[in-house]
This record gives C-alpha cells, structure tokens and sequence, in this order.
C-alpha cells in the first residue's frame, strides 16, 4: 500500500507545500519519522521536531510560520490532529488483517440469515433463528445464541459471547471476550440461609455505533421484556460490568473497571472514570462527570456535576477536604495543644486520641 | 406455549377471583402488561396500576383490600413476589432455548465418561480422563482440561474454562467465559531482581449448588492435594479475583468485581460488596457484611459485623466520620479562629495548613 | 510418576538423615503428609509437625536442631523453602497433564511458520504470516491473529486471544481467557454530543519472562509503529487492565483488578497492589510500592516510595490521617467543647455541623 503526497492531500483537502510525487507507506511520529514516512504536528511542544524529521511529509497548520528551513513537503490544513486521524482511518481501512468469507469448520444453526459481505471465522457458531446484517465481521470462537439480531458493519473479535435474544445493533465494535447476556445476579435469601436463584428472563439491546473493550460483561434483564440497554453511541471500555436492567444514556463514555449495579439508569453525554462503582436502583443525571474509583451511593439528580470520593461528592469540595485529611495528626496535635491551654491543669479529655493516631 | 390462568393458580397454589380461562402467554411487568400477560403486585409503592393494568392477571396478596374496581382476574397468593419468581422459573425450564444432544465437531479426549441427557455444543472440548454427570449442559467453547469433574445438573456456559483437576459439583451454573484453576500468582524474589515462578499443583473445588458469573477468575492452590474451595450454595457474580487457596463459606454472596487475595478465608452466610478487596491470609467470621469498595486488610474475628472504608471499619461509624471529612476544610477554618483567640497575637502555628488546604 | 528419597536428595544436592530408599509419589503439607509423602520444614511455626508427621520424608535446615525424636527421614538443604519449590517445578515438568501433538480440527492461515516440538491443541486458530517457537504449548480457543509472533517455550492458555501484529516473547505464560492487543479507548468528542474512534493502529509487545493470569486485557498502542510495551520478567495477575501506550518495566509485579491508563509509564521493579487505578499519562519511578486498591493522580518521581490512598500519599502519613479520621466525630465534638469554652455565651458558630455529622 502506498501513496503520493498529491494523493495524500486530496483526501485531507490540504495544501502541499514542497515536492508533491514523494511516496508514503506508513505513517508515524514526527520524531521517529523516516524517509517514505508521513508524520503531523499539532503541538507545539514538538515544534523542534519539524527542523529535524526525516519524514517524507508532515502534516501541519495553515497557520504555522516556520523558524528554520524545513526539508519535508508540508500538507497545510486547518486541524493537523483531526487529518492525522481521518489518514489512520483510511489506512485501517486498508490494512490487510481485514478478513472476509468464510473459514471451516464454522457452526450454523437453523432458520439464520445472514447478510452480504461477511466475515465468519473459523470455530464461530450461529445459533438458530439468528439475523445477521450486511457487512459483519464474526470473528472465531464468537458465540451468537438462539434468536440473536446483529445489525450492518457490526464488527464481533474472538471470542464475543451473545447469549440468546441479545439485539446489537449497527456499526458497532465488541472486543474480544466480553460477554453479552448472562444471566443477572438476582438470588432469593430462603429461611435456611440458602438462596434461591431468580430466573432472568429479559435480554440485552446495544443500540447503533456502541463500542465495547475486552472481556467486559452485560447481564440481561430480570424480566421477560425487560431489557438491559446500551444506547446509541455509548462507549465502554475494558472490563466493565453492567449488571441486570441498567441503562446506560447516549454517548455516555465509561472507563475501565467501572461498574453498574442493578437498575440504574446512567444518563446521556456522561463520563464515568475507572473503577468507578455505582450501587443499584439509583438514576444519574446527563452531563455527569464520575471521578475515577468514586462510589456513587445516592441519585444524581442535578446535571453537569463533577464527583468524586465515596460516597462521591463535588470534586472539588472533595479535594479540600482531602488536602486536610492529609495533615489530620497536625490538626489533631494543634486541637490538644489548644486544649492544654485553655483547660489549663483540668486537661484531661481525649488523650487517647493522640497516642492511637500516632500508632 | 400459552397457559389457562386456572393451570397458573393451580401451579401457584392460589385462589381466583373471576374470570379463570384466560389464556396467558407471558409474564409482564404490573405497568406494562397487555392482555394475554400475567404481572403481580407487592410493592404497596406499585398498587395504582392495578386500578389501570390491562394484564389479564394479575398475583396479588390474600390480604390486599382493592380501594376501586380491578377488571384483571386476581390470583390471591400468600406471597406474591415469591409465586411470580416460582413462575418465571416454571417458565424457564420449559424456554426453547433449553439445548441436548451433541452438536459437531467436538472435542473428547480418551478414558472421560459422560453420563446421560448431555448437551454438548458445537466446538465444546473434553480432556482425558474426565468425569461428566447427567444432565450437563456444555455450551460451545467450554473447554474441560484433564481429571476433570462435573456433577449432575451443571450448566458450563459458552467459553467456561476448566484447567485439569478442577472439580465441579451438582447443580452449578457457570457463566460465559468464566476461568476456573489458572495458576495461583506466586513468585519468589531472586537477588538479581527477577521472580522464579512458584509451580501451582493444587485445583479448585466447586461445591453443589454454585452460581459463577461471566468472566470471573479462580486461582489453583499451590500445593499438590492443597485446593481452593468455593463451598455449597456460595453465589458469585461477574468479574471476580479468587486467588490460590481462598476458601469462601457456604451460601456466602460476592458482588461484581470483588478480589479475595491468596489463603484467605471467608466465613459463611456473608454477604460481600462490589469492589471489595480482601488482603491475603485473612479470616472474615460468618455472617460478615462487607460494603462496596471496602478494604479488609485485617481478620474479621466477630461475627454479624457490616464494614466499609479503607482500611473498612464498623459502617455506622463510618459514616459519622465521613460526615465530618466533608466539612472538614470548615473544621480546620474553626480551630484556626480559635487559635487566634486563644493565642492572640502570638498566633504563627500551622498557618501553612490553611492556605495548602485551600488550593 | 515414583522417585526414591536418594533420586530427590541428589536432585536438591541435599543430605540425607536416616532411611534413603523410601519410595515417595506425593508431596504434600507437613501437617497432612502420609506415608510416602515428602513435605518441608521451614517456618519454626510448624516444628511441632516433625515430631509427628507421617511423610517417608521432610526437607530440612541444615542448621536445625531437633529436640525430640523423628522418625521420618531428613534431607538437609540451606534453604528449605527453595528446595521444595525446586522439587515442585521438577514435578510439574512431569506431570501428566504436559500436552504435545496436533489435535483436530484445528486451523492454520497461509504463510505461517511453526517451530518444532508444538502443542496445538483442537479449535485452535493461527492466522496468516505467523511465527511460532520451539517448544510452544497452544491450548484449544487460542487464536493467533496476522503476524503474530510467539517465541520460545511459551504457553498460551485456552482462549488467549492474541490480536493482528502482537508480538510475545520466549518463556511467556499466558492464562486462560486473556485479550492482548485489543483496540485502544480512543474517542474524539463531535461537537454533537457523539464521538468519533480514533483508529488504533499500533502493536502490543510482550518481552520475556512474562507471566500474565486470567482475562486480562492489553490493549494496542495507538499509532502505527507505536507499542504497548510489557517488558521482560514482569508479573501481572487476573482481570487487569493495561491500557494503549502503556509501559511496565522489568521485573514488575501488578495484583489482579489493578488498571493503569492509556500512555503511563511503570517503572522497573516495582509491586503494584490489587485494584490499584493509574491515571494516563504519568510516569512511575523505579522500585515503587502502591498499596491495594490506591488511585495515582500525579507520576512518582523519587524511588522507592510506598503509597496509598485516593490520591495516594506516604503509606505511614496515611495511615497516621487514617486513624484520626475514625475518630473525626469526637474530634468535632472537642472542637465545639473548646468553642463553648473559649466564646462563652457568644458561641453560634457552626452548629450546624455537629448535627450534621451525628446524622
């Protein structure tokens, strides 16, 4: 795979500046840069770089004024990080690990249809009654169980596990591992001490253009009807557990290890850190910010907070007090000498306080 | 399938009050239902919808008194909840999901016996020498190392690994992707810095009656004959660290994304948040309550303890603490005020501290 | 698998105290050995247990000094301890368990080179251009993505997923379900509330002497040419989370659930406790220790610190803040006491606290 410069510019609708016939084959970081290379600079931290850089091109700012001679073509553009990315999209695109047509041994089930253009890996398994849309890449040892709908352009890696009657929809991402489906955790203590376990008869529905990261795990709804719901443009990361009935708004972003409990309801354009916990039953206003590793006990109902702590409040507020809690034996020591002083020879109260904090 | 609402009464042991052949084909939640569904009331929070539902039934408590008129018929019942759970089960059970017979290619290796009424899915795996009892689902992707056993009743859901030796017992569900007896994490520090891997030569034992979610880890015992143990009605939920040698008592319940640290053991009838991490070579007494997130870094010798916090200590106490952790830059500002009365103008102590507090 | 007391003597380079013939086919505790059972004694905790143990054998100090008799034969070694894993490692090599040979159905791509003396096992998957080792033990649900390359006597557990272009060195042990080179969380907010994928293009590379547990998950660096870099010796455990760009230096051991965030560098050396979450971009000096379950918001810059806490500080000032903390609600009440005291009948300031943190 290889370009010219001149054909590098046309997709950015850049302007080149220099020799415009150079080949490209790769793309790379302005400061590793080499001949046959296409690099960007956006920050200008890495300004030093574009004096030095052996790439063959380098995509740049129409705004940029040069301090020193440049050897590299420049393709000018209004934002050099948004080109760079719209290049590696095309280059993706383009690379040769994509896979299509289908591979033996592969299982299907009966009464599946499966779409155009498709990708099954060996070792995946179509279970019965399933539909598949156009242009899905099912990677080996996928698992798609009895009833399951897949949408276009879905892309499932090694491993994805859709348990039955799971619905995914278009353009979405699962990343390997990550199980879609299993059963909620829902027991019912019994008078002997054991439990009974609640059938969970819902599903799960991932709505358009979701990514999901590795090995994270999505339980279906108690339910049958109820659904457990990933809207549309919602992007989780690795590792993440979604428990029974939750909801998670549109284009909600959650990072690693986070996890949701029982029939919560996460709110739309929110971001929620990592590791963050979310106990169950709770609704959590739109535009939240969730601290990472915060544990969130109560409803958020006002939108646009940004929290932190556990139980989680205001970050801000939380960093106050944590600047304290840090000096909290000096506080301490400040509060008993004060005491001294003021209860003069009847001090007597508290002084255990001191010597435990000091263990 | 579809059921009369007297098979249902009959089913539940209940009474009707109108109209009994009604047919019902699935279950519904009190504010959704249509005709042909069945729902039930329990939570006195839900009753209006009982005035407004159009489930052709509805289970309901023997001592509910209607304050207007109900057109859905009335299944009475002792305990509402518990009938509808009895329901879903009796519902499940007969789901078409419900998979036997064997699907191909599978894997069996030699000298392993399988007992009867067996499914075994589609690129499924079984070792040497393994012992399989009646009645085991084994979804594809289930991969059954050597000397391994399993019970009657047992549900290995699609990608459950079992390393050699692991022992699984009667009535047991584990979920997708679920790993069980990878080695236990134990290296010994070299004087140049490196780690020599201790070998893991122990297995796991899983009691009867054990739910495992998806994704969840747990580790071999060290030592050949030594096992981690997961006792009899122990429920685990999603994403959770069982490291080498943890023993959890019967009919504990852990939460998502708990991790229990190597040798430690875990009483029984405890109930143990999401998030928890338990340090190594701990005992925690029966009947522990744990809140999410909680740190346990020492043994919990008293039984009937709820803990949180890290290091976790008593729940109620800790909550008065946090209380004041919230004001404490507040806190701080009243002990400078009263220092500067006390001391007047020879106050200069720990001015630092408020003005670092306040960045 | 049966050895002589003099076989295991001559294996340890150990002396031999009383019967050498013995037969021994077990080790075990020394608490719980039987005949024909080696044990250790290392702790002087448990020197009651040689007066009394049933093992045909125990490996002993040099230096002990028994004070009653014992009628198991002795071999004295310098370290105990050592030994006994030097024998354990021995027998793990024996062990029955050892898999070699091609089972069927498996699958193999064009253009991929295979080392001699392979493991593959059934439904495993090697992609195109792929090269393998010596030695390599490949268990079933494997799958080897394009241009992978797996050196030397490395074992990739059932269901290690390797994606396109990771690159695994020698002496690597992989454990069951773990995801290496998954997409990294690369968004690019819209001014529509939507986000857009940043194409991630970069490669994993694990050096070696890595030992990695159960569904972890490494995602891809982003840029072409760029790396995920997990270098040689280290140590991860379960159900981590590495994200893109990330670099852990030799010989680091991180506990299970812990998370580090895209582009953080780790130091060599250091211990990273379980459930620790790293934030991106930061760099952690060498020889760090962190303590289970801490958040790292700022990069450690001087060596050798041990730290805890959200965000983590110095592990004793901690706990020294720690302990006042539990005590926070009778420090207010001092406070208010002194307040009382020093204001007299002018006191109304901030009563409002001393409610609100009893609540």
């Amino acid at each position: 795979m290889e370009f010219t410069i001149q054909q590098i510019a046309a997709m950015l609708g850049g302007e080149i500046k220099g020799e415009s016939n150079g080949k490209i084959n790769m793309l790379a970081k302005i400061q590793d840069a080499k001949k046959g290379q296409i690099a960007f600079l956006s920050n200008p931290k890495y300004e030093n770089f574009i004096y030095t850089t052996q790439a063959s091109a380098v995509i740049i700012s129409k705004s940029f004024v040069p301090k020193k001679e440049i050897t590299s073509t420049l393709i000018l553009v209004d934002d050099p990080y948004l080109s760079f990315t719209v290049l590696l999209e095309e280059y993706h695109k383009l690379l040769s690990f994509q896979k299509s047509g289908i591979e033996e041994p592969s299982f299907i089930g009966s009464n599946s249809t499966i779409g155009k253009n498709i990708y099954r890996g060996a070792f995946s398994y179509i279970g019965n009654d399933v539909k598949i849309g156009d242009n899905v890449k099912i990677y080996p040892y996928t698992f798609i169980g009895d009833h399951v709908e897949v949408g276009n352009n879905t892309i499932l890696h090694p491993g994805t596990k859709l348990y039955a009657d799971t619905k995914v929809g278009n353009n979405c991402v699962i990343h390997a591992g990550t199980v879609i489906g299993s059963d909620g955790f829902g027991f019912a203590p019994q008078a002997d001490g054991t439990y009974k376990t609640i059938p969970q008869l819902g599903n799960v529905i991932i709505e358009d253009d979701v990514t999901i990261g590795g090995n994270t795990v999505i339980d279906c709804a108690t339910l049958f009807g109820d659904s457990t719901i990933i809207r549309k443009g919602v992007k989780l990361d690795n590792l993440i557990q979604i428990a029974h009935n939750v909801e998670v708004g549109k284009n909600t972003v959650i990072a690693a290890q986070a996890g949701i409990s029982g029939s919560s309801k996460v709110g739309e354009n929110s971001i929620i850190g990592g590791q963050v916990g979310i106990a169950g039953h709770l609704v959590i206003a739109n535009n939240t910010g969730i601290g990472a590793q915060a544990g969130i006990s109560k409803s958020i109902k006002e939108e646009g907070q940004k929290i932190i702590g556990y139980p989680a409040f205001d970050v801000i507020n939380y960093f106050k007090s944590y600047a304290v809690f840090k000096k909290l034996p000096d506080l301490n020591q400040r509060l008993r000498e004060l005491e001294k002083k003021v209860y003069g020879s009847d001090y007597s109260v508290n002084k255990s306080l001191t010597s435990e904090a000091a263990e």
